[in-house]
């Protein structure tokens, strides 16, 4: 049988100084004494991607996105070579490898390239030699040999490709807490680290705006089966497991609830019911990069509507400019905006079996007093928007009713 | 006649932050409104490269030379970027290309590596495009596609192997001082500006401690008759023209004086006058990386002989624990150590044709009582050694008396 090939991706946090950094060669010379072949992928030392990035900002309003890259890449590169030093040191032999060393192709889109393929011959050699390959996450190159970036959170991407490419055992990330909880426990003090989630799971909670992963590289561990192991860094643990939905998923209903205090929301009143009209509104907004996330559109009543929609925080104000520049063209009568809203959603592959989980979660917020502003949901997700300042009460109240600090073979059985 | 091109070189000083490239924003703009094809090479900013190292060397006691080197030349990434971003704000486009993007080729020597050879296809697209180009300064890429650096003051060097390699009218190597001076305007108040210099007297300075281009970019100069300027990116000055020797410059025995503080003395006293004994002293020597500049062996007489050489002051303690270990197996009866010495040259391509030069300086020093130590001569140059505190008057004297101050033709007439 061939030695298993384990990839480590070391997250900003455990890279931030070089004390932590002697932790990480320490992690990475414990998995190498097992006998595995060991890549490791790291991030730029905390705090260093946004001082470059900040920088860019000093000297230009608005960055070339292709000197933003070349720019911000560098963060890795020093990262890379310190930790490779760092292991040469301690005895374990160790190389530094840049995106395009690794023949890292992605695509040009500079900021939030993709990953289109790598040269795994690189890593052939260096496991033939025993080297031990600190890659530097989140940069590639592109086509014309420009170098490239990933997006925030990129190196997970990094991590998970190069697993994928490889045929890697497991793919650990490792990060400053000890995997993936049913709920933050900074807002549910009895909060569970789940043992294993599964990939549809870990999607819905990354893109709910829990940050553990960045959301591509969920999508591709998924895509190619990666076992992606999300771990600390400082206490070792073993983690949450990645994995593909199994037969104990599906008994239980809800794996977690999670919060995102990050979008606005926009009410357009009476809306003239016309086809097209949605897309007149929503273009626009598109165009101007602005993500839409929920939209809600009442019944129509005399020929004109309401339409409600979620925005980032961030994007709020350009949003709410563009659309009341709509609404005079489109004859809208009002434009509300509410800053302080949250999303609060309960995320479980059982849910497809267990139907009661939608009224249960209606009911306890009622039973709180909690107005439910809109619902969205998918076969797997329940998610509402409340007022902002009922958040944690809500995500308390349904990690309670929903047992979901009790082991799940515990849990009252209800369907 | 195809459009000139013109190699711009801004140092450390020059980038230091982001006001000052701003500066060389203009510079650049200014020369392209000439009408003329730019390239810009670009150092890190200063400080940059020492704080890079410097955390190297706390992460291990000896950073492995090609980690280093892939550390460091983040340096030259992060300032190209920002200038190439600056440029192309100020509506002159611009791209940043890194030692890989340009085929930079060089030695696999890291940390001092030479250029072999780089694409000047890139450059040729960039100029028909009308983008200028912002070189990574002091780095490139070795046979096996890692980074490499030049050693210090290498960007120096990429400059005028790009102008070379490119058949450039000029590359102007841009610092903080106007130009080559007669003598270090700190110690010598009325020192003169050079209009032009010979690469065979830029050579001797640039080797006697005179900091103002890097000894390797001027060999190179050179070799390709590479007319060099240097100009200061502040006052933008005519500066100096590095040029082959001409008429003009044979007619000057004495171009310039300069100052070297930074070698140190070691005499070795009743040495063995034995065949293989100065290989014996000096083999270790050279195997621990030490230079050894001057070298003097006085008459034998008993079959024992003197021998005094210099090293570079940083490395006296090494050095003498070495000829001490060797001493007691030699049979050497007494090591001695100077650091407190000066070298003080006097440098022309004149002095080929002016015998007198020579004698006139010892008696110049004779005069103002100071005593010469060591001194070593070639066809354009002579170097005293001397107690160090009469550095500035040795200086200050040989200046004067040689009438450096005044232009060549106004000097009075002697041989």
């Amino acid at each position: 049988m061939s030695t298993p090939i384990i990839v480590q991706k070391f997250g900003g946090t455990s890279v931030a100084n070089l004390d932590r950094m002697r932790n990480v060669a320490d992690v990475v010379a414990a998995e190498r004494d097992l006998g595995h072949h060991v890549v490791v992928v790291v991030s730029a030392m905390s705090g260093e991607t946004n001082r470059l990035v900040a920088l860019a900002h000093d000297a230009v309003e608005e960055p070339p996105p292709r000197e933003l890259d070349a720019l911000v890449a560098t963060g890795e590169q020093v990262s890379t070579a310190l930790l490779a030093m760092i292991l040469s040191q301690r005895g374990i032999p160790a190389r530094s490898i840049l995106g395009y060393q690794m023949g890292l192709r992605t695509t040009g889109a500079h900021t939030r390239a993709r990953i289109t393929e790598f040269d795994r011959r690189t890593f052939d050699q260096a496991f033939a030699e025993g080297t031990v390959l600190v890659a530097a996450g989140f940069q590639g190159v592109d086509p014309e040999g420009d170098v490239t970036t990933l997006g925030r959170g990129g190196s997970d991407t990094t991590a998970v490709a190069i697993a994928a490419g490889l045929g890697a055992s497991f793919c650990d990330i490792y990060t400053d807490v000890d995997g993936v909880y049913t709920a933050d426990p900074n807002v549910v003090s009895n909060a569970r680290l789940l043992e294993k989630i599964a990939y549809e799971e870990m999607l819905e909670l990354a893109s709910l705006g829990a940050k553990v992963l960045q959301i591509r590289s969920v999508e591709l561990a998924m895509k190619y089966e990666v076992p992606v192991r999300v771990r600390n860094s400082f206490t070792r643990s073993a983690g949450t497991l990645l994995t593909k939905e199994d037969a104990d998923m599906e008994g239980v209903a809800v794996q977690g609830v999670s919060l995102d205090r990050n979008d606005a929301k926009i009410s357009l009143r009476r809306v003239p019911d016309q086809p097209g009209v949605a897309s007149k509104i929503f273009t626009p907004l598109s165009e101007a990069g602005i993500v839409v996330d929920m939209i809600i559109q009442n019944a129509s009543e005399d020929g004109k509507t309401d339409l409600t929609f979620t925005v980032p925080k961030t994007d709020l104000k350009q949003a709410t400019r563009i659309v009341e520049k709509l609404a005079q063209e489109i004859g809208i009568h009002r434009v509300e905006t509410a800053p302080d809203i949250a999303k609060v959603s309960i995320v479980g592959v059982g849910m497809r079996s267990h139907a009661g989980v939608a009224t249960r979660t209606f009911s306890v917020l009622a039973q709180e007093g909690i107005n439910i502003q809109m619902i969205s949901t998918s076969e797997i997700k329940i998610s509402v928007v409340i007022d902002e300042k009922y958040a944690e009460l809500a995500v308390r109240s349904l990690h309670e009713v929903f047992e979901l600090h009790k082991e799940p073979k515990a849990r009252t059985s209800w369907t």
